[in-house]
């Protein structure tokens, strides 16, 4: 049978601030810029989450994408959104709340999730502009 | 001469939390739901400024629209972007930053800011799927 | 206090045909063209929502969008998603489904359903590069 | 009847040049800045085409969208489409190209053309982040 | 020379069913949900055809992408743009048009037409949250 | 660590035609079509740059996105925007500037430039329907 990729995509928004408690504050700010404000800003995430597998020959689908969005909500976008990254979510406990930092938190948690289909790649967009590919490597 | 409408869209990021601080914690929770997470959430926002007049014969222009993109970032986007709204900024003393509030604040810096010309509307996008429109009404 | 418009976008997929049962054949070929397929096209649906109000000083909102989401899912989403507009929503029985038909029916549905606000403009893309507007005139 | 506004979007790609050629070349580059390059530049264009009329009781229809597009196609679009507005434009000769001078000139063609229907509104963006409205005023 | 991948998106717009003729009714309802409806729903689908070849120095083309257009119009566009995938089309008889599966139809008629270039991928957007990929493997 | 590929979205606005010098007028229509103007047309060019590299364990940053910013704008942007590439960019002396060849182009100033991280693709988009993608290969 063939072997496709689909993609869902799910979205959450979130406060954060980026910044290392072994920095100075004048390393921080340097750093990290305006997004080391300690009083946090925030985003619209979106995140594209892709699947790879063969296309089951009686259903025509690798995964029903419906079910792969209820294992988003409940396993990434119920823990993320409307929450602050720093102080609400233990994945960031001793863990800068970067976008490539989240990407990699995202595919912790929905590679086992999948199974038995396979996690291909995460992709999470921070703004319209800036985007991140993370695919377990 | 032929009087138009022209429209700069800018962009901010920054966290806040909805609240009223006369509700108790329970009305508080059922008015604004995941909205009022008392440690902040946060969205990219788009801000489309639009300006009425009569376009110059000399020029061609209502405005120059680098000088509208150069009085957003001035008035609103160095006071807004990557800022926690409840906490950094003062125009949200007292006032819930909702999206409408947000627009409402947006509309009083730009209306004298973009004299001579008119300010028309302001559209605040808080995601892709909300915005808010302000007239000056 | 400020008045404001709040738009919430929602979606929905459906498939119809454009013909009018008086025409001959031909007749709905010519002037329906492909739309006139007699086993049915389909398209997604983007239906933009605008309610305009005061905005309430102890919330700081015209209505809390996410009651005009769930507004629109009972009124509307329900009622037209995944369906065929022709075979299965009454809505449409001696009615053309066209873009133009399924806004004014849209408007008619939600024009009671959100009061007290006022419903000030709907807005149904059929396609990206087509939209129809309808403010209940 | 119920009155609607139909909208239909086409696009074109063309090269321009701002400039005031009873301007010094210091005035020029003051006033119109990087787009004063008399080498000239180029946009993408998105034009929205907006008209107004009842909905006609035996097609569903204000206006078919497909002879909208033709309309569109043939009085705007194959007049500025990979052309130079400047150098290839009859209807710039003695007009600065700008995004207002496009727009008022795209209604005053597509006003007559779209007869008997109404033409609404024209909105032109010359990027995603810039546009320009015109309702003939 | 250098070796890149072009891609051009084209788009139709059809009505589907999604079901399996061996299972019984409450399976297929149980399998595909809303998609199950017997008088059919529709989408808008975007299709990225992507082709990969050494950049022809004497044009600067990996292949002319208005070429690339036509071949999509003719051999994908025209068969499946305002149609009913599971009446009017020859391609799913038998077959269950999910996304998957439509995807790999596509890739099927367009790998021999694009030849002597080398199509790359094929992505199908059902909606603008769903997409499936398939490089003939 | 964790392996990430970040991706930057710059844009410019850009007057070119497309021709060989060594073809006939006959051949270069022939070839080229509308986009051989020899006034010229223009697009708002997208140009998604991407850079892969290890997660810093310090920062939590394949790289500063701004700084991948300030690296495109110097490198690339401030040498393309609001530029004729035929006449002003050296780097198309002899070389046609279809969207292969400014990607090609854009590859060889961006991957020394973004060391020690290593550039993985970049990917050019002349309209939103047409994009080209360099690896290097």
């Amino acid at each position: 049978m063939p072997r496709c990729v689909i993609t869902r995509r799910v979205h959450f928004s979130a406060a954060h601030r980026l910044w290392n408690p072994s920095f100075s504050d004048a390393e921080n700010a340097g750093v990290f810029g305006v997004c080391n404000n300690p009083n946090y800003h925030g985003h619209n995430y979106d995140l594209d989450i892709s699947v790879e597998g063969e296309i089951d020959p009686a259903t025509g689908y690798v995964m029903d994408v419906q079910r792969l969005k209820q294992i988003a909500t409940e396993c990434v976008v119920s823990h993320l959104d409307h929450k602050n990254l720093n102080v609400d979510v233990p994945w960031f406990a001793g863990l800068n709340p970067t976008a490539e930092n989240i990407a990699v938190v995202c595919w912790r948690v929905l590679q086992p999730a999948v199974r038995p289909a396979t996690l291909k790649r995460i992709r999470l967009w921070e703004t319209d502009r800036n985007y991140v590919d993370y695919d377990g490597t």
